[in-house]
């Protein structure tokens, strides 16, 4: 991903789902071969905290998600420091200012762009995973005849009560310090960041993690290095406000909350007529599969595969080979 | 509980698991009718954060934890603020000067306020939730000629890591209040109580009570109803450095780490002869029912009971009819 240019849009006087009216760069990478009737477009929307860089690990000449054979666009999610975001907005929108972006924002500019930028019409496959997986499940429903495939990986299409819960806890948790300051911070809270990790740690991993010592695989000792070397800095290089921002981001998220589905939580699954499969991890805290389960109710053509991992949350990273080959088994059932 | 005269029985010079010498208090309520040979004791220490005052929801004349067939001890955990603890201690051992104190010294000192006040030898039935519950296994390993019945609710016999890593994020949200000011505050840091309880919210309910929405049968609207109404404040009437002592009391726990069983885990689960029931909840997100089934291996006269409750860590509070009807059966299974 690194080589790769790193391109922008601007949306000019972009509404978003507020109301409110905004110019907004979304910035993507695209790459790989647009086939002549644009039938081979693959969407890869970021996770929370994540950018472009971080997507690489599905995209490879011997995947089934192959720069060959698609075209491959990855664009970054609002508020996450890449594309417009708090930290990197004119005056009147920066910091504590930005307004709260939803995911069925995201997904709009998202659109806008394949039309505007590229004339693409309808995408071969949406996928992603945690927000990223919220993307593709939006995407499915809000555009329901524009994709043929969705994949949403450890992501749900509503925030449940329990994950808005444990949101505020570490929302809590960064704002904590003082230095944060309602976000008009000189400079970085990094305080209230090792907080959030810390608090963090514990839902992102899960117990079976845990209980199987995977963190000695990882190369560390025991939970208090994991926590010192691992997490205490993993938020340092991220903006406060960003992190923030992606956090409310992620507790409105409901693909019904929209114009179209007018909280219709069923229609808005009805509506999805993708080839779909969702893939939570069995032992995610906090898109744990049940609520796929049910969310499937509802959606035709779909079907539930957990990925039997011990990676918590991470199952959809693909962080050892059985998950990452249990997830291209899944894509290649869809596109190859 | 409220009626019943607290008594506190002075330990001299004890000597912690850490090796230091320190004399403590040990509160606790002693009631119901001891037979002659005085076979019919029921020991039931307090929880995290609980006292003496909220253990009455299993003791009953119609439950078969009957002060009329019963003689019922109720010891308060050090560092509760009732039994000695950082707020309530002679200057040399008070708030962050106060010692560590483990589960075993809980329960050492329990069995020598039996010894010396009632010359009581052995347990007719040890039983606790959560803490207790870690108490109550404590017991009838490390004196297991002492035990005879042995009820765990929602309680390990070692504090895995995941839970350690739990726990991290919760004291690390307490002291992120520069009030907190390492221990040595003027004022409670209620701020930093505050940031506490937002992140314990979602560890102690767990997924499924909010998939079912339990918080509407218990009088909150909405998550944020939750947090802001039954949350927030929580831990206000504890004393900071009570709440951060018992966390490390927690962290603590395992019960083979001790001059008897050498970190020999295996060893220390199967010296337990006491008929025993593990109760996990279901849905328990610090004390999974996984870990239970794994110590059920090495526990010769154990069974696993899961209670079906939806209330997370609660499921060991009785919270609902069904729950508590599951809990009095097992009780009643080993001692009516």
């Amino acid at each position: 991903m690194q080589n790769l240019e790193l391109k922008s849009y601007k949306l000019e006087n972009f509404k978003l789902k507020s109301g409110k009216v905004v110019s907004l760069n979304l910035s993507y990478l695209a790459f790989g071969n647009l086939n002549k009737d644009k039938s081979n477009v693959i969407l890869y929307p970021t996770r929370y905290a994540g950018t472009h860089l971080e997507q690489g690990y599905l995209i490879n000449d011997k995947y089934p998600i192959n720069p060959k054979d698609f075209f491959i666009i990855i664009p970054n999610m609002f508020c996450n420091g890449v594309s417009s975001s708090p930290s990197n907005s004119p005056k009147n929108i920066q910091g504590p200012n930005f307004p709260l972006i939803t995911i069925l924002d995201n997904v709009r500019a998202q659109k806008t762009l394949l039309k505007k930028v590229f004339e693409i019409e309808s995408l071969k496959l949406v996928i992603g995973w945690s927000m990223g997986g919220q993307q593709a499940m939006q995407w499915a429903s809000y555009y329901s005849n524009c994709v043929e495939n969705m994949i949403s990986m450890c992501g749900h299409a509503k925030t449940t009560d329990h994950t808005y819960v444990f949101l505020e806890g570490v929302y809590a948790a960064l704002t904590s310090d003082p230095q944060w300051n309602k976000g008009n911070y000189e400079e970085q809270p990094n305080n209230g960041k090792t907080t959030m990790a810390r608090v963090w740690a514990g839902w992102a991993h899960g117990q079976d993690w845990f209980r199987e010592k995977k963190y000695i695989e990882d190369g560390y000792k025991n939970a208090d290095e994991l926590l010192d070397k691992l997490w205490n800095k993993i938020y340092y290089h991220r903006d406060a406000n960003d992190l923030l921002a992606m956090i409310r981001t992620w507790q409105e998220h409901d693909i019904s909350k929209n114009d179209l589905f007018q909280n219709d939580f069923s229609k808005s699954l009805q509506s999805i007529s993708a080839k779909t499969i969702l893939m939570p991890g069995k032992n995610d805290l906090y898109f744990p599969p049940e609520d796929n389960e049910i969310e499937l109710n509802d959606i035709s053509n779909g079907e539930l595969r957990v990925i039997p991992s011990s990676y918590g949350h991470y199952a959809g990273a693909g962080k050892s080979k059985e998950d990452l080959d249990f997830i291209n088994r899944a894509i290649a059932d869809l596109i190859s």
